[in-house]
């Protein structure tokens, strides 16, 4: 049985590389990359997490989607509109939110998966991870597994979001219980280079590390 | 109020066009490539039904999704497979059958609605047109809808397919009834000169015409 995995190069998605490889003897990895700041960085991470797994080189694919650059509408799409620092738990939708992006991500894995003949489609999507973001509910997955069983040649392909509720420190501890290499994973929306620490995305990693006690293995700016 | 119309440049989507256009006054046109056979046809006939419905250029946007190449699966993105002739109308998924495709283009639509403030989506889906297509069915787009409500910002927008259950003489009549230019159509899967008259497409259409006992304005090989 295959199952695809989004590998973004986050820690989200390495966490449940770890859970994949658990139930799934056969892993493709799917990176998506459209051009966003740190394109570069999270490609490096994907490959290296391909390496670490031994995924062989025809499960590995790269797809660049970086038409939506030609939409915008996003700090990671559009230069024009800046990268805000984390504001805090809220409800508002941050200005890295890319218009219905996960649809485009999974729309591709599920793609590949009938190709494949793939069964199983897991991605790292954290609603703590995405504050606001309406393509990270859970509600936002039931309607995609059943656009999937309308939409496809024998609609057997489903979407799994293990990680999808838990905090970032719950992420982290079981990324470790998995032995998944963290120091191979990026968050920040800001720099190829080290991390800003400031972003949405780099707050949220370290204030992860910060509950469990634990030093995040990658370099910041500050530190 | 916008509306996007998914033009691709065949008779069914210029059908639509034409209701959108007394329902909407203000028309946006996106054109989806993906480096199938005829791309550069269909292109053409994009541009000339958006210049003949007066489409302001900032409304217009063509977006290249030519990865589906790099998934295959197609006769329309892998030269590998051959495109076949007509085999009738059968239940059987045909193989210009591109696996998931039309979520990857209503995807589009829906990121660039929700950045222009659009709040419908036209697409000339069509049954008959494509017997088996699992993405041509009318559950399919009911699940599609759902999936915008739970993964957009206001989940505002929504799909109309007012031609998926016409017959293709049916969508000729109501085209001519609203004055559709539809010598600048196109819907053969094999050539960008004359159009072949034999691949399931251009039997589709010539069957459409044949029924009204009316002449398709274009041009084929054994006419």
């Amino acid at each position: 049985m295959t199952a695809i995995v989004l590998v973004s190069g986050g820690m989200d998605s390495a966490a449940i590389i770890g859970l994949a490889a658990k139930k799934y003897n056969d892993l493709a990895f799917l990176h998506i990359t459209y051009g966003q700041n740190t394109a570069q960085k999270e490609r490096e991470c994907f490959e290296k997490l391909a390496n670490h797994y031994k995924v062989p080189k025809h499960k590995q694919k790269i797809i660049d989607i970086s038409f939506l650059r030609q939409i915008g509408g996003s700090s990671l799409t559009d230069e024009q509109i800046e990268v805000t620092n984390f504001q805090g738990d809220s409800d508002q939708i941050p200005s890295s939110y890319v218009p219905f992006r996960n649809t485009h991500i999974i729309a591709c894995a599920v793609s590949w998966a009938e190709v494949i003949g793939a069964s199983k489609i897991y991605i790292g999507a954290n609603e703590e991870d995405s504050p606001g973001y309406p393509d990270c509910r859970p509600s936002y997955y039931q309607a995609y597994n059943e656009l999937i069983k309308q939409g496809t040649k024998d609609g057997s392909v489903s979407i799994e979001t293990p990680v999808i509720s838990m905090t970032k420190s719950e992420i982290i501890k079981l990324a470790n219980q998995n032995q998944v290499p963290l120091e191979l994973t990026w968050s920040c929306y800001r720099s190829n280079d080290l991390a800003c620490g400031t972003c949405d995305s780099c707050a949220l990693r370290l204030r992860g590390f910060k509950k469990l006690n634990l030093k995040d293995p990658i370099s910041y700016v500050n530190s």
